[in-house]
């Protein structure tokens, strides 16, 4: 690209901003929450972020369609449209009472990017799709046996069998496939090879996301390139069954604690965590959920019964692999001794995803082009496009600086490092 | 007594039996929850239980009277009117999804000793007085800075200042003050000397109740002579606070993580508790409520709050009080380093109490006579006795054999041991 027209790109990336804003806010207002925003998979948040992006994409005249998952594609003619071309995106969902950036931004830097295009008039090589990628939080808003990312996975071809119907939403206790069929799509498109993403029609996915963890901010580093993204196993749906008894009158011997229970695993995991990092090895370990149930509980009473969520993450399968199978140990062992039963449930494997190393290369190279001060890291979290990677996808991620992480109501990305970002993946889609 | 008595007595409880049969099936029919029955503290349940108890002894011709606090007193004259009679009693109300008989079995039999010596012709030395308590089990359904026993402590003038403002119902979040007024009561005739209930009129409290632990029934005997209570210190409104981050992207030394540090918390006071034990202390602990935020949490995300409840109960004072110190040590230790805040709120101290020794002999010496196994034990759980006994008053508990325990639905006492239990007592009122 020639200098005139990196200053062409620059300007024009800069210039989409105030569409960019503008949609950071309406989502905002709208899709408000108690605290933060609510954007359910598949629920009236979500599809109001759809509907606002689908708008934006017509007022720029781009090619808009929705696949069977209720996934939308925005597309922007390329010079040669007979080649394969770039997808970029990600999700519009969010976590209950999040932040407004977590997968918004991805997809707005994406109609930014294609609003800079059409204002600049640089035409890309290839055709480029901007992707609004449903359910990515899924594992916030649904229990049971599934592997999240069900928007992407879904159209990978990528879902076990019965999954959209093994994910059962928390509050209205319905499939996921029943809430998506709702939403007037097709759940049962899934299992016909014919309607999931041609892998052949395009060259590679690339995302922009903020970065939810704080080594950016504490670099003080506008954007990062991804190398690889942290695989997780995740148990949605643990349990441990004691019974209640009085709290007073029944000695140790013949109570049967679910409480104190679930505590001794929980803080013997996290032992193990200690461990695993004074060996230098990568992994999180997090109990987001436990609760009493709040219809039984009270002060005056053995705990009969905890629910619980494991999340663990890790760039090495084979930490994943040997965490669980601690965990299970640990449940048996505290469970016999304690007499009291723990089911964990099945643990849902997420596979760790290295992305593209020529990606990478070229995500580096344009940022030195474009003057992007940038550092390489992994991602902690899971993202859409570890599920493009294990597809096949040659697959890269742009990381935006943000404070406060993520998955809560205090994201704070400044919109100067969102240009940044944009004008980065700008550069790769053009390409 | 003679052995004509003893005969005339034996065969007017068993006949009473049918009395109190019909009235443990009124209550569990009408008063039934999810689970088992729910009494709830000056809520509807507990005023039905009241509502059938004074139909019942209408139908003796009983006097009947109700206090400034909505305590029921169902009173038989006896020989002598002018000397101090006995009081028998025990709480209406139940915890949530409880058992029928936690309380109700005392009033009920109390009830039925009054209907044996209508129907026998045997008439008590002094007036007895059997009364319907309460809110004993407020704990259950009122969080907030009190002390439990709200009704008993209330008429024997041992509330603390300004606690029935303080007891916040868990459902409404109004407060118990406001509850018993709208019952029809008056929380402000609590500082009236002149209205609580006069030591010098009795001359003792008795009390029958299931027995809430397994002794009894392990040990195959159906009656229980109780010498002394436990006391408890407890924490109703104890939470955590951390901060809510992204479950993967967040690196450990960056967490602020509730759970993790309540789970740490719980379980070195779970070991305290071993060691106490091994020590030959009396000691038991329970954390009966423990969630995180069913409006933040999430699988996928670090939880930023737990709440939790801790009972601590023994028959000595000194152990709780050092167990309470423990703690808190634990709770600002185990805060700093995981960079958390534990707040246990104030914990509530109710005192151990003793059975009164005369009480005592008196009650093996009617088993004796009457032919009703029996063995002394010590009561795990608070009752409304204790509040009587550190009032002064002479003291004494009637445990029945229960299996299952109790403050759950499946509290299992027979009759026929209820009617040895309850010839004990109206064995005891008719001296």
């Amino acid at each position: 690209m020639s200098s005139t027209e990196l200053d062409q790109l620059t300007s024009a990336v800069d210039g989409a901003m105030v569409l960019a804003e503008r949609l950071f806010t309406d989502l905002r207002t709208h899709t408000a929450a108690e605290e933060g925003v609510s954007r359910e998979s598949y629920g009236a948040g979500e599809q109001y972020a759809h509907d606002q992006v689908a708008a934006a994409a017509a007022s720029l005249a781009l090619e808009i369609a929705v696949d069977f998952a209720g996934n939308l594609y925005l597309t922007l003619p390329g010079r040669d449209r007979t080649l394969p071309g770039w997808i970029t995106g990600s999700h519009l969902d969010s976590v209950p009472n999040g932040g407004n950036y977590d997968g918004a931004a991805g997809v707005i830097a994406g109609v930014a990017a294609l609003a800079a295009m059409r204002s600049s008039g640089l035409v890309p090589a290839t055709d480029v799709t901007v992707m609004g990628i449903r359910a990515e939080e899924a594992s916030s808003w649904y229990s049971g046996n599934h592997g999240g990312h069900l928007g992407s996975r879904t159209v990978l071809g990528m879902l076990e069998p019965g999954e959209l119907q093994a994910a059962i939403n928390v509050k209205s206790n319905r499939t996921l496939a029943a809430h998506m069929r709702e939403a007037g799509f097709d759940p049962d498109a899934a299992s016909d090879k014919s309607k999931l993403l041609p892998r052949s029609k395009y060259k590679g996915y690339l995302e922009l996301h903020i970065e939810q963890g704080p080594v950016l901010d504490n670099r003080g580093i506008p954007v990062g390139i991804v190398t690889g993204i942290r695989g997780s196993a995740r148990a949605r749906n643990a349990c441990c069954i004691g019974a209640y008894t009085h709290s007073g009158a029944v000695p140790h011997e013949y109570r049967s604690d679910a409480v104190l229970a679930t505590a001794e695993l929980c803080h013997r995991l996290d032992q193990a965590w200690e461990d695993v990092r004074r060996s230098g090895g990568d992994l999180v370990f997090t109990v987001g959920k436990l609760y009493t149930d709040p219809g039984a509980h009270s002060i005056t009473k053995v705990p009969g019964e905890t629910r619980f969520t494991i999340d663990l993450r890790s760039q090495d399968l084979a930490t994943l692999e040997k965490m669980v199978a601690l965990a299970q140990d640990l449940a048996a062992e505290i469970g016999a001794r304690r007499r009291v039963k723990f089911d964990l449930g099945r643990f849902n494997i997420s596979e760790p995803a290295q992305m593209d190393a020529d990606v990478r290369r070229r995500l580096v190279d344009g940022a030195a082009q474009l003057n992007v001060a940038q550092m390489s890291l992994p991602s902690g979290a899971g993202h859409d496009a570890q599920d493009f990677a294990l597809a096949g996808f040659p697959a890269g991620m742009i990381f935006v600086r943000n404070a406060h992480g993520s998955h809560n109501p205090h994201e704070a990305m400044a919109m100067p490092d969102f240009a940044l970002g944009t004008r980065l993946l700008a550069w790769m889609l053009l390409n």
